[in-house]
């Protein structure tokens, strides 16, 4: 396979991390910003990101600086990229600016991407000229790590796109799922926001604290998740018969559970109060201490279940 | 500290996987059971769940079967224990009916702990003739590898039981977390339930297939959630700004999504369907399969996570 060239529109956190993602795996790799400052801070963000490429495989060695490129021109950085990643700042207006100005310079058949979070693909690529192009490729943060990349097609994307993505993503290491149609949060985040929903039912209704919550999480359901869906975690414990007995059995108590949980509006109230509680669970660890934490147990985690796939136990 | 004796009413998988933890750690356990046969079947389950804490734990040797002993004979179960934990079939009037036996030849303020998944403390305690010793135990299956202790009250339950209850887990290395009020699920499995409900629901409207909604759970969230909660997640990603600055900026977000959060029913087309997806998602792995390999995931988890608490980077 030649290499891919590939057009990272927006050296924010999320462009740099795809940045390095993608130099690790071979790519060239164009980075665009209309902000001097924040592209040439990109380098430095790469840099970062490497030691945790680094740590996963070591074979990577140095990054190929002279197949990175940041520019603040958008001409030079749609100079016929295989793909165009955008991360712009997750509003629409935004969005539809930037690929506006890049599909000036753009063939017409490249593909784009939106890294976008909470907008939909019909919306984004309502203003765009070639629309059959685009679709979302949402990765989670940071990419560089976090294996899931969602696909979702908007209505006006060509049917030959979501197969192309899906092998673009594969190439470098991403695992993909589609959106069978668009969604608010796509996939995952809905799994998020329903969980997080009845966090702040729980908090507000004084079931339980917000330090408390976090620790049955990370404690209980948490440590299978990082190898189970939902759907798995069920069908093993529904014993012999599995999912369908598990249904059968204790449907009935999932329904009840489900009949009992409530509904939030996060006002200023339970916000503060949220915030309050988390801070007292804090040890007076700083946000860097907790950065590196998450990170070095992610690294950790990835480097697992990689062994435990090699050693087919997974 | 000397060592507890410890009765577990019922040899289930439960009342098995907390015999052979409560026994890695130095206690004398009874196990009582009705059923004969299930009791003698309890060693061999107790030896299974020993493999894994050995994995865990390299120093725990062979176990003292001398310190195991398995009766059919409620009396004997029930000469003077330090804790009992009751691990009966979760109906009411099942676990009212062990209590009531196993309060006939017990003193008065032997402490009971009930194992229950889906029942309130108050409503078992309600029959009890010393409710005030009584209180809930809930562990994540399988106990001996699971953390997660939930501790909840019922409205009779003494007030010095709660601290008593929690020195005693974390006395056998359990981390417990405690609800403030009794709700149905307690805590973590009213995460799960609101977890789920969304993916039954995204089934149901076709946004996701259950193999690729699995597949996002675990190459995404999942990772996190095995070492942060929720709140703390969000903490993380609220840029320098913390939590406090993920509600206010994220936190509109947040509250779209829920508003399009979906309800569901487990009727017999669902389920159905659910079970069919499930099925062709699996790769002939075998129920046994799937087994090991959750729990040499877990083990592996649980191992990276001790090695990262003692390197201070968890």
């Amino acid at each position: 396979m030649t290499a891919n060239s590939i057009t990272l529109l927006g050296a924010g956190t999320i462009g740099t991390s795809w940045a390095a993602l993608f130099l690790s795996r071979g790519a060239d790799v164009t980075v665009f910003d209309p902000n001097h400052t924040a592209l040439m801070m990109s380098k430095e963000q790469v840099k970062i990101a490497w030691q945790d490429l680094l740590a996963l495989n070591p074979t990577i060695g140095e990054p190929a600086w002279d197949r990175l490129k940041l520019t603040t021109d958008m001409r030079q950085a749609c100079n016929k990229p295989d793909w165009v990643q955008e991360n712009a700042p997750d509003r629409l207006d935004l969005k539809q600016e930037v690929l506006g100005q890049a599909e000036r310079y753009l063939p017409f058949d490249t593909p784009i991407a939106s890294s976008t979070t909470a907008l939909l693909a019909t919306d984004i690529q309502n203003a765009m000229r070639h629309p059959e192009r685009f679709l979302v490729g949402h990765p989670f943060n940071p990419p560089h790590l976090i294996p899931l990349v969602e696909i979702v097609c908007g209505n006006k994307t060509g049917t030959a796109m979501l197969e192309r993505a899906k092998a673009f993503y594969e190439r470098y290491g991403k695992e993909v799922v589609i959106a069978k149609r668009e969604a608010v949060g796509h996939i995952a985040n809905r799994l998020n926001a329903a969980l997080y929903r009845e966090v702040v039912h729980m908090v507000e209704s004084g079931i339980a604290t917000v330090e408390d919550i976090d620790r049955a999480v990370k404690h209980g359901p948490g440590l299978r998740w990082a190898f189970l869906g939902p759907n798995m975690v069920y069908h093993l414990g529904g014993g012999d018969g599995g999912y369908s007995q598990y249904l059968e059995h204790l449907g009935p108590s999932q329904e009840a559970r489900w009949l009992d949980l409530g509904t939030a509006t996060l006002d200023k109230e339970i916000k503060a109060e949220l915030v309050s509680q988390f801070e007292k669970s804090l040890n007076g660890e700083t946000m860097s201490d907790l950065r590196k934490h998450r990170d070095s147990a992610l690294i950790g985690l990835l480097k697992l279940k990689k062994q435990l796939i090699e050693d087919h136990s997974l």
